[in-house]
């Protein structure tokens, strides 16, 4: 049976401190992967977009420290041999889901692939921008479900939870959820993180920051480094849980 | 704490046979109570529209015999009398969810109401359409997420589980989830009943049936009676462990 | 060829001067029916809920004053011989549009049907519930397209302007258009009527009143009297031209 | 004020007859710019990708023959020397509305540019993407609605035709209308093209081939040449009423 997985780190990555101090935080609580944006191309050109290759430099180090895998964003192609240096994982996010040249790309490097299902993208969309990627010959995909836009608004994306089994029909690749960028608010991270994992998610990726307040991105709905052995605890809990349920139930 | 509630049963009410069957089973695998529709109002006037009051006798005869409370649907005020001579909890579905005659007949009943969001309905929206219940001095009212209506087209509805954790901030009523709607397969309703039960639901609502190919009304989506033990089973023993859990992080 | 018509009148009767002064201004402007809400289930119960039979005594007097026919929403079966006694056309709006005994009703009393599309309604449960009507034997149903409900925050409703074509495909009865509601603003009614009439639309359905900012009920959208003749010419020259160019085409 | 536009030409550049007898058509009809895509990742691999530099030399020969300036989409930022060589206006499509490494490069280019809203981007993040191409110096964009993503199936995409004026109320730029993508379905180019034009759309731009039933790309929804000046003449006509009409209510 596949691991389960759960993914933690910063939004972005704002400075060596942070992202050292999270890594550490992340492991200890249990995290199997570090997460950390470089490329933070953001709704608006006047926000925080990212430290670029420093950032690379930065989660390099906590690797390195941590001894975690680490999972980045890939925003442009002209970066890809940046990325490729440090990512254990590239990660393709929600609003690069249809281009094609990235998924091409990053098919091409044999690199582990993580992408998110874009917020107006249907799960048959999702599973044909895989084809992208499959393509080149990389099989080496998990999908991520983070939330499809809605008239709902007292969360930033609507959860779609269905996806998970849906895509668990469809592929035998592993789907994991980001509950952060679904729900907008840390509040909700843990209710939607049981919920994925209860609807048979093989993975978590979320956002943990030591000091949330004062984010340079996603703030709102980052864990705090202090709060996330416990959640960790209760994610990995229900996980087991889950697994020894659909042996019995499968048996 | 407040107990976890299993209702189920068929969609409509068919017949005498099919309705005590159902009842039967479900009570076997442990549900507490019993739901069946007797009018059905559907998209279309030349689908089964329910065998009214007829229909309210069989559940009658069912809760007789089961002792299960039964849970039934009001469409119209002018059957408010007969439904009220058999519903423990009368149910106000998604379509009229903003009918404000019902809700106020509803709420003047003083019996217990369980009052399903719209498809379109923001969670504002529903707890707008409470308002009307509560204003009567019914405040027996437990709310229901069943899925809303998105681009998505895999499912029927999509399930907004997040709805569960947002309306247990905003309100004290109990919130429960109806994995039958939203999913529009039947497949499905195993992992979001779970998904919906580890997200903090207080119950579930689920469409059950002795033969669900045969079924005049929504057979796609409707449990069969023969596998409801064992989906009740897990979803009793995942409830008692986010209980536990619960306690453990509010400890 | 189908004439044009444009329906215009207050949300919600508020006053025998409001309504008198409402149907002079309109009827002036070219109107050729009066609107006007006697009941008003709001999202909210604390809100303003129409003045009921009262406001239908005011509607009488104004269509005996203009001439106007009067068309007037029907919310509540017990109130369909009070609605019978004023109303040329009976109005059911969106969050009935499901609502089988209010459907069955009006089609029953033989009377025109105005029936507004659903926020959460496709085309497809639009014709079905339109189908309510046509079966009982009344075939003199008016479709209503009013905006729907999407992720767009920038107008209260989503205007679906391709329904007016679609319908056009798919039936022979006329399809108007409800501009004010679909915008939520009132700026936005000029631009969104004229979209209406050029996709082929065969009527608009607007608020208008004295004193928008004092309205009781969805002033934001309501045009003032004021300004409606201008309003209505700018309707009425492009519906012409609509008119010339589709014979022109069509020949 | 501000001349109406109509752009025309094929979804993807086939071939140097089928680009060439388009352009011809488009412009005896009276387009006053060629459409034509060069680079087309689509939803799946496994579809037609477009002829990449080939098609630029096509369109280039189109331009050359006919004077028409030419619009073509930039989808990856490797290619946009390319482009430049040819583009008169860069057109970024809905799916890299929010890629920020094109929009950068194309602010840079100093070349006019042609922004697509996202299928699930709401108006506000339409000028935030804006942003990123204004914020480099290059004041030159015109802004399109194509449809955005909602429940409705019997259109391709929603179109969001009240996205004109909202659009104005807040921006100089000029907003026009793909009516092609919107739809999905020719038949309905030719009301949704007036309906954009009557809520006050600059421009439109809409799929036209010789033979669109052996289009490689779109061919169901794109007008064929035959009767693009008819559909033209329609389009000028209502737009030259607007613009009096505009006026007179200015003045």
């Amino acid at each position: 049976m596949r691991p389960f997985t759960l993914i933690a780190g910063p939004c972005a990555v704002e400075s060596r401190e942070q992202t050292l101090a999270t890594a550490y935080a992340v492991q200890a609580g249990g995290a199997a992967m570090l997460r950390g944006g470089a490329y933070k191309p953001r709704t608006s050109p006047h926000t925080f977009q990212g430290l670029g290759r420093e950032a690379l430099t930065m989660l390099a180090e906590a690797r390195e420290a941590t001894g975690l895998p680490v999972v980045t964003e890939l925003t442009d192609v002209r970066e890809l041999d940046a990325v490729l240096e440090v990512a254990d994982v590239i990660q393709i996010n929600a609003r690069n889901m249809q281009n094609a040249s990235l998924l091409i790309e990053a098919g091409r490097s044999m690199r582990p692939v993580l992408l998110k299902r874009g917020a107006a993208a249907t799960l048959d969309d999702l599973l044909l921008a895989t084809e992208y990627v499959l393509n080149e010959g990389n099989d080496d995909v998990t999908l991520c479900e983070r939330g499809i836009r809605t008239f709902e608004r007292s969360t930033r994306y609507t959860l779609d939870v269905s996806a998970v089994p849906v895509l668990k029909e469809r592929t035998h690749l592993p789907v994991i959820v980001d509950p952060s960028h679904a729900a907008g608010r840390r509040e909700l991270v843990r209710p939607l993180s049981l919920a994925a994992v209860a609807a048979g998610a093989d993975g978590l990726i979320v956002e943990v920051h030591p000091d949330p307040d004062h984010a340079l991105c996603d703030g709102r709905q980052s864990l705090a480094t202090a709060g996330f052995a416990a959640y960790a605890d209760d994610v990995h809990t229900l996980a087991r849980a889950m697994r020894r349920t659909e042996l019995a139930v499968a048996a």
